[in-house]
C-alpha cells in the first residue's frame, strides 16, 4: 500500500518539478533533471546521510524512468494543470506524508536513534523540494510557506509514538498517514503558517 | 589517452570555473574553490551517488593542485581569453565527452545496471557545471543553453551500444569521443537547442 | 578543551544561521534548518567526502538539539544581538579555527594524505557557511569578504607543520588556535582582504 502511494507520490513530485523548471524557461533536459531531483532527491540525500549504499534509485531504474516520463508529459499537459490543481495538491500532500513514513522506516531498519529517525523522515519528505528550489535559484518555499515541513515532523513523531506503544504496524501507518494528510490539507485550506522571523539589520 | 584528455579537460573546466567566479567578483580564494568544484565536482557527486570510496581526487591530490593553479593563472590571463575562446570551447567540449566516458567506465566497473551507467556518465559530465552555477547563484546554464547534456547522453548510449556489440574498447572509445565532440561543436556553431518549456501561471 | 570550544562554536554558527534565515523572512522551521545546516553542514560534507560513516551528528543528536534551540532562541533575542556583535564575531572566529583543527584531526585519523587533510580542515571550517548562503539564495560570503577561508588554510598548514616537527599535540593545538584567532580578528579589525577577480566580458 505504501509502495503504491510512493509511486503516485514520486510521479506527483516529478510533475511539480517540471512546472518549476518551466517557470525558469528550462529546456526539456532541464525539465527531466528537475523532475528527477524533486522526486528522488530527498531519498538520495537521506541515503547519503545515513550511509546506505547502494542509493535507493540505483536499484530501481524503473522509478527514474517513471519520474522523467512524468516530467516530460507535464510539458504537454501543463496548460490544463491549473484546473487540476486541487488533485495535484492532494497528490503532493500524499507524497509528503508517504515520503516521511518511508524515511522513518529506512532509518529504523539501520538502527539509528529516535532523533535521527525523525530527521530521516523529514529529510526524505522535504529535501527533494529544497534541491528543486536551489537548482531553480530561489529560496526554498518549504522555509516560507504554510505548514509543510511541520506536517512531516508531526507524522514522524506520531508514527514513532504509536510504535513505542506497540500499535500494530499497518494500523500505525494508516493512522499516521490520515492525520498527516488531514493536517496538510487543512493547512492549505485555512492558510496555517508558522510564525515568521524577519531580521533586516546589517552588521557591516 | 583518455587520461591525457581528462587532464586537459579538468584544466579547461577549472579555467571556466575561474571565469564564472570573476563574473561574481570573487576573491582569489573563491576563484580557487569554484575552479575546484567545476573541474572535480562532477566526479565527486558521481562517487558519492555510486558509493565509491575513497572519492577519486582524494587519491590524486596532484589533480587538485593542477586545477587550482589553472584557476589562479586564469585570473592573470583572463583579458586574453576572449581571443582564445574557440580553443577554450573545444577543450570544454573535449572535457564533456571525456568526463561522460569516464563516468560510464566507473559505473560499469562497479557492476551497476545500464540506466545507472548512463546516469553516471551524465552526472560526471555535467554536475561540475551545475555546482559552479549554484555557487555563483544562477540557474544552471546546462538546463537552458544549446545541446550540452544531450551530447553527454548520446555519448553514453553510443558507448554502451557499441560495447554491447562487443566492439573493441579502444575503437569504441575513439568513435564515441569523435561523435560526441562533433555533435557538441556542431551544436555550438549551428545553435542547436532543445525545445524550451515556459510555464508562468502562478497557483497562489 | 577543543570539545568545549566546538560546542561554543556550533552554537555561534547556529545563531549566525538563524540571523541569515531572518534576513530572508523564513518561518521558524526554516530558521531551525538553516541553523542546523550552518553549524553541522561543514562536518557533514567532510564526512561524506572522506567516506566516514556514520556521519558525526547522527551519533550526537544532542548537538543537533543544541543547535536548533540556539537558532530558535536567536529569534527572540535578535534585536539585542547587534550590541553583542563583537562577542558574536569572536565566537564565530573561534568556531572557524576549532572546526578547521577538528577537520584536520578527523582526516589524519583516517590516514589521508597531507593535501586532503588540509582540504578536510577547510571544508569543515567553511562549508557550513557556504550551504547556508546557497539555501538563502546568495553568493557565499566566504568567497568575497575579508580573510576567512585563508585563516582556515593557515591554521591547517601551521598545525600540520608543527605536527611534522613533532611538537606536543596540546601545545600545537593551542598555538595554531591562537595564531588563527588572532589572524581572523586582525582581518576583521583592519579589513584585510584577498585580491578580487572581476571579469565581466560575455562570450555570447
Amino acid at each position: 500500500m505504501l509502495t503504491f502511494i510512493y509511486l503516485v507520490a514520486i510521479v506527483a513530485e516529478g510533475m511539480s518539478g517540471a512546472l518549476a523548471a518551466g517557470r525558469r524557461n528550462m529546456d526539456v533536459f532541464g525539465v527531466a533533471v528537475i523532475a528527477f531531483v524533486t522526486a528522488l532527491g530527498g531519498g538520495t540525500v537521506r541515503d547519503l546521510i545515513l550511509g546506505r549504499f547502494p542509493i535507493g534509485w540505483t536499484q530501481h531504474p524503473e522509478y527514474v524512468g517513471m519520474v522523467i516520463v512524468a516530467g516530460l508529459l507535464t510539458v504537454t499537459v501543463a496548460q490544463h494543470m491549473f484546473r487540476l490543481r486541487r488533485l495535484f495538491l492532494l497528490l503532493d500532500a500524499m507524497g509528503l506524508v508517504a515520503f516521511s513514513l518511508i524515511g522513518c522506516d529506512v532509518a529504523l531498519g539501520l538502527g539509528y536513534s529516535v532523533p535521527v529517525v525523525i530527521m530521516s523522515g523529514m529529510i526524505t519528505g522535504i529535501c527533494g523540494g529544497v534541491l528543486r528550489d536551489v537548482l531553480c535559484n530561489q529560496v526554498p518555499v518549504v522555509f516560507q510557506r504554510e505548514l509543510y515541513a511541520m506536517v512531516s515532523l508531526v507524522v514522524c513523531c506520531l508514527f514513532l509514538g504509536l510504535r513505542a506503544l506497540e500499535v500494530n504496524l499497518a494500523l500505525n501507518t494508516g493512522l499516521s498517514f490520515a492525520v498527516g494528510l488531514t493536517m496538510r490539507l487543512l493547512a492549505i485550506r485555512l492558510g496555517w503558517k508558522l510564525p515568521t522571523f524577519s531580521y533586516q539589520q546589517r552588521w557591516d
